[in-house]
């Protein structure tokens, strides 16, 4: 394990975080907030902290593939050591733990939350909050790709292990340009949603806060009753941004460079748009009774099948008391997740649809024992690794989720609390149901509960591997 | 397809089913119940359907993998529309749904139950009950080798078709000899429950009843609390005898071939024991309060880890008021399962043991990209085929699991009813959690619900393959 290259990555993380925290500062600044001096402190701190440690550049260049991981992992705990820090200063969320979860539950956009009331808050501890859910929708180390061109042919190994879905395409050759080009399209996207929900006749702050939420597909609103007391158009048009963050970014390059055409040939993004349109015409047939008309029913269900399939969790109504069929559909979609290179969580839609298609192709070799067959996405064969990493995924997301609901039912709530709550977190949703409903928080839990959830968000959004290489003892001895 | 012979094969399960309800016959002559005409009756048909469809010999003797696993499904249902007719008959189970559901909750050695009460049924029926279980445990096609030598080579097609767990071994040589010595080691352990049973001064017909629902690690019991009012005698020698039949039988082969040794280093075998005593160790921890000495809790402990993990489904308590934490653990070992080869359900240790292996191999070579690791069981690389078809069977495992709980929850039942219905059925168990808790039964649901979860059963003890080749179309092309 190369130690000094990671503590050389860990000083330019805590040096972005300090800028990062420029945008909370200028808030409390604007709004005449004492909150500002919280994050001018961990401001201060983290850039001084920061310019020691890049002061040493590692001698040994030496970055294989644990090291990429491994940086993911130490940047990710890093970032939200950091990031909890004003929440602790200004009293917002006295307790370490708490502060912990809630800023993990940013970063990772998770949006699960251990506040009862967000209206009190200072309007700067609101927007950081939000803000996490925009930086981790990314990803930090993506971001500092664009910065810093690390030498060494290690970028595309960082790149892989930090965003999500079973393979990360180049856009084009350079890796450092296919960042760029996905950070482009992230702040174009994000800031048309900030000018439609302008029109909509929110202040910029709501609108900021919404969209950031909404980009990193996070989920923390800065109303008690997350999106419920908002006018239509705004539901609705959230609903819209929702489901095109989940999309595959490669969708939006190629609509860039103006190929259309190619656009709707991605597979991925075809299964995910025809999911989006069953799960909505099944939930609002069922909950058709629930809401004075079809227009506003198909509303709350289009809303809601988004926010849940994109693994934002933000919510119009409390689906705790939707009837079980479309509770059964919500609970599915949280673990379906969105499209791979998005900023949703969850399975994700591509890796599902390979595990699919390799059991019809397994029927058909049962059929026909003699036939080849090997499992394609968009016309290509899926190379081996990719099928064999795609199922140590799942089993390695199954053991995760198991031993999780486990060890948290030691807090005794019912069965159903226990599983949508590790659903919710190591999916990066946020809401479950029955006590951790759209309506409650995860303050019941106890301390060794929220660790267990703190680690399931990470793994959720580090996509298992970075983390399960970082408790294991193998990984940190010398080479 | 080869229809021919599937033709002539459900001829013999039509002969040997009318021979099996010799039993029940028997038992309604001893007692001198009416039932016995529905038994006399359903056996006459079934003799002489079977006997008509037996006389003409198939010309065609092509009999490739999807002919053993259609041969195999079909029988299953054959089996199970006739072995309920008694039911009918007898107006036991008036409808023709609920009478199917419990024959093939027999058969699949489930266990689940549409009686609210059976104390009060005729004992020819109970007793059929119970017999199913010891019928469906060990297969009547493997049954039927053991009788017909059929010519040409699939044989062992039809037995690793129909025999439980990623991968069937011949003991011997010849299959059929493995098939004769299979069924040896089953008779002789049952004839030592029954004997051990008699010892603790029950009636020989109880013991008759409750060893098949043990051999079979079926569940049926013949009162309506189930195993709660047997004596500590009993329950303990009952708790041992759920465990036996839960190995893996190749572990009695090396055992009656004093390899004692080679018995001990199955690492199935040592994993299974592990398991047991670690959930026992957590489970009476956890409960203490329940019960007032520790033996006791022990005993409870172990009779409902034991009944769960092999999915026979007895109970001396309701575990449905046990604390969360126990809970979860009795349906995690739903899922675990008992030993491939013994006759027990759920997704087997092996299959277990194999996909950990593949993970922590997995994670090796991220660590060292160049090593050169295979997963090895019993000091033997497994093969990529049975890699491949374990992955493979988990998700097609988790696809039917996750549809069937959207189906039955249009039932609208809480979250917790629904999913351990499916968990209980799929895993040939027998009681879930909540509604469907060892204290209450599956009567509740709708006819489509039944329907789903009748699949289920027998998709989870044939396998889910076996089921899949019988719905998908293009295996009924003729060739």
């Amino acid at each position: 394990m190369n130690y000094g290259i990671i503590f050389y990555l860990a000083g330019w993380i805590m040096l972005i975080c300090g800028c990062l925290m420029a945008v909370p500062l200028l808030t409390a600044v604007i709004y005449m907030e004492k909150a500002g001096f919280a994050f001018l402190i961990t401001m201060v701190f983290s850039f001084l902290a920061g310019t020691l440690i890049i002061r040493k550049k590692p001698r040994n260049k030496v970055f294989y593939i644990r090291e990429s991981y491994i940086a993911v992992a130490v940047s990710w705990l890093l970032l939200s050591l950091v990031g909890c820090v004003p929440f602790i200063l200004t009293g917002s969320i006295p307790s370490f733990i708490n502060a912990l979860f809630e800023t993990v539950s940013g970063f990772t956009t998770t949006g699960a939350s251990i506040l009862s009331a967000v209206e009190g808050l200072p309007r700067s501890i609101l927007i950081w909050r939000s803000f996490t859910h925009w930086i981790g929708g990314m990803g930090v180390l993506v971001f500092l790709l664009t910065l810093i061109p690390l030498t060494g042919g290690f970028n595309m190994g960082l790149m892989k292990a930090e965003s999500p879905g079973p393979s990360v395409s180049r856009l084009v050759p350079k890796v450092r340009t296919t960042a760029v080009i996905l950070y482009q399209i992230y702040f174009v996207l994000t800031l048309t949603q900030v000018a439609l929900l302008l029109l909509g006749g929110l202040p910029l702050y709501d609108c900021l806060c919404l969209s950031f939420g909404t980009a990193g597909t996070g989920g923390f609103g800065i109303l008690n009753d997350s999106f419920g007391s908002y006018s239509s158009y705004i539901q609705i048009v959230t609903t819209i941004f929702m489901i095109l963050f989940g999309v595959n970014f490669n969708v939006y390059f190629f609509i860039k460079s103006f190929k259309i055409k190619s656009a709707f040939l991605i597979e991925e993004f075809r299964y995910y748009l025809c999911t989006i349109l069953i799960a909505v015409v099944l939930i609002t047939a069922n909950v058709r009774s629930f809401f004075p008309t079809l227009g506003e029913t198909i509303k709350h269900a289009a809303f809601q099948v988004g926010s849940i399939i994109t693994t934002t969790g933000f919510s119009t109504a409390d689906f705790d008391q939707w009837p079980s069929f479309s509770k059964t559909i919500l609970v599915m979609l949280m673990f379906c997740g969105a499209c791979a290179g998005s900023t949703g969580g969850g399975i994700k839609v591509s890796r599902l649809a390979m595990l699919v298609k390799s059991v019809s192709k397994e029927i058909q070799i049962y059929l026909h024992p003699n036939i080849v067959k090997k499992v394609k996405m968009d016309g290509k064969v899926v190379p081996h690794e990719t099928m064999r990493a795609t199922n140590i995924f799942l089993t390695v997301y199954i053991v995760i989720f198991a031993a999780s609901v486990l060890i948290i039912s030691l807090d005794n709530f019912d069965v159903t609390t226990n599983f949508t709550a590790v659903a919710a977190t190591i999916n990066n949703i946020g809401p479950g149901l029955s006590k951790v409903g759209p309506a409650c928080n995860f303050d019941l839990f106890s301390t060794p509960s929220k660790l267990i959830l703190i680690f399931d968000m990470l793994a959720g959004r580090l996509e298992i591997i970075p983390l399960l290489m970082f408790i294991t003892p193998r990984t940190w001895k010398r080479f």
